[in-house]
């Protein structure tokens, strides 16, 4: 496989978390990018520096507008479809939400490859497609998984027809299975919840679950590289890998080091039970030996990650405004 | 688990192959039955009979009819979605077809069994989504797959949806995933396509693939003994189970049983390759252990399926003609 380097890339949900952190390192890379969002969840913001890229062009667009996907996705090389509906914990009100955005704009986004004659997609899948593993670190050939939640299931519907793609129209693929990714421009999850709470009431930090279920957070830029490398080294036809760190932590010691980074002291209080909310997984620990086999390897620690993530916050506070 | 003996029960596809042989059964189990097809590939001659049955409805309804679906399922207390795109073969050439009718039209089913609040279904899944599997035969805890055609990408979508339902909603679910089902009613597949070949041209016989291909097959009875089997016996809250056969049978024995039967000695020729069409697989054989473990056994050796299938197709030619 030739290198990404100079490549017209595709990026959906490119104005998010991780798609806009993947648009500047492939303008580093003297790629050409398009960014498709519909800014439900991302913020023009996070493309603000690439905007000023005579290589960047921003689409406003929602993958679920066939017509504009495909007329915009024109020209590329390399699709990321990172476009998703990662509101996990509210699934359960909304059930439409996932199939739509997930699965139904995952179709929507290979039917613009066909249209265009784009070849390889690049696809955010997540290690909740495992459900509650037996196995666990879980290795990307765990047992057939039993889904628990609507967005694992929506992510594994978008994996299958991804697959089928491959197989059916001569297409290439690399599927990530992320666990939590922290850093720069992180907007949702678990740190988010902490540190507005504790900006609501600093001594006291209620928690959903015990605390004590075990999850592993991975370093947006360590994700990164992962997935840069992937693109250049992966010779499957569908290469599928985990992206997580060989360690992992409890939500108490996390929200220790969110209270520490802030120089805070709360108390903690906890709303019980072994999982957070209905699809919560007491213990997620992804095998990542797979893409380490490729020559990458996590960097950032998992406490760096958190605090880093936190300082990102203090530094961005308008977030929270722009966030229900 | 009571029996589902006198139940009020709920058959999408229910005028189909399996479906109408299913909605049979359930009426000799004193059960009630709103039988929900849009004829799409099914036969009003399939419910002839059960339409003399005072305990049985018809309705003349698609899946993608989400409010016909929902008023019709009202007061049903279990839920046989098998209302599906069968045609595995053709995907490629629409493949919205099993995103529509197998994804969204299991999430629409769904949907109308929260309304309603019923709370059980019965999955018509495929070993398909076994992908070509590295173990053989293959059990349900099977390595994480990579889907290879569009069908079974669809069906996965839908088993994962049923898994998040069940997980989120309290529902109960049995998932069937099953090898080819042949028997009386049998009207799509290679014993169709045999037949419809042998009857236009009795000396010769064209097979896709190199004739190598194994394949296991279960006869319609032995099928509809485990999915009530299952139905009264499965205590889990998500079971799957593989419907299939101990035995297995080349596509050329296969072919020779169905000339015999009909009285022919064609001479065979190849398209060759390894597998008859893209997403075609070279061996589909699933290990049945798990539904043995309930206490059920097939009774009807592979070779008696096929020429019952033969023999019925011989008395039912006018399914010919209303098929393409």
């Amino acid at each position: 496989m030739p290198t990404i380097n100079k490549s017209r890339c595709f990026v959906t949900g490119g104005a998010g978390f991780i798609g806009s952190n993947l648009v500047d390192r492939l303008l580093d890379l003297d790629c050409e990018v398009v960014a498709y969002d519909n800014f439900s969840a991302s913020f023009p913001e996070f493309v603000a520096s690439a905007k000023g890229n005579e290589r960047f062009t921003l689409v406003n667009g929602d993958i679920l507008d066939t017509e504009l996907l495909a007329t915009s996705m024109a020209g590329c090389s390399h699709v990321f479809h990172f476009a998703a509906n990662a509101d996990v914990r509210h699934g359960l009100e909304h059930p439409e939400r996932d199939l739509q955005h997930n699965t139904i704009g995952t179709f929507n986004v290979l039917e613009a490859m066909r249209a265009n004659g784009v070849p390889w997609i690049g696809f955010s899948s997540t290690g909740s497609v495992y459900g509650e593993p037996e196995v666990i670190p879980t290795p990307e050939n765990a047992p057939f998984p039993i889904q628990t939640s609507l967005y694992a299931a929506s992510k594994l519907a978008g994996e299958g027809l991804i697959q089928a793609y491959v197989e059916g129209y001569g297409m290439r693929a690399v599927i990530f299975r992320f666990t939590s990714i922290l850093g720069e421009r992180y907007s949702h999850g678990h740190v988010f919840d902490f540190y507005r709470k504790l900006a609501a009431d600093p001594k006291r930090l209620h928690i959903l679950g015990d605390g004590k279920q075990k999850k592993s957070y991975l370093y947006i830029q360590d994700c990164l590289d992962a997935i840069l490398m992937a693109v250049d080294r992966c010779e499957d036809k569908v290469g599928i890998f985990n992206l997580g760190h060989e360690d992992y932590v409890t939500v108490d010691t996390s929200a220790g080091i969110i209270a520490r980074t802030l120089g805070l002291s709360p108390e903690f209080t906890y709303e019980g039970g072994e999982r957070g909310w209905i699809g919560d997984n007491p213990f997620t620990h992804l095998e990542i030996k797979k893409m380490q086999a490729l020559g990458w390897q996590p960097k950032v620690s998992i406490e760096d990650a958190v605090a880093k993530t936190v300082r990102w916050m203090q530094g961005n506070e308008w977030v929270f405004d722009q966030r229900q």
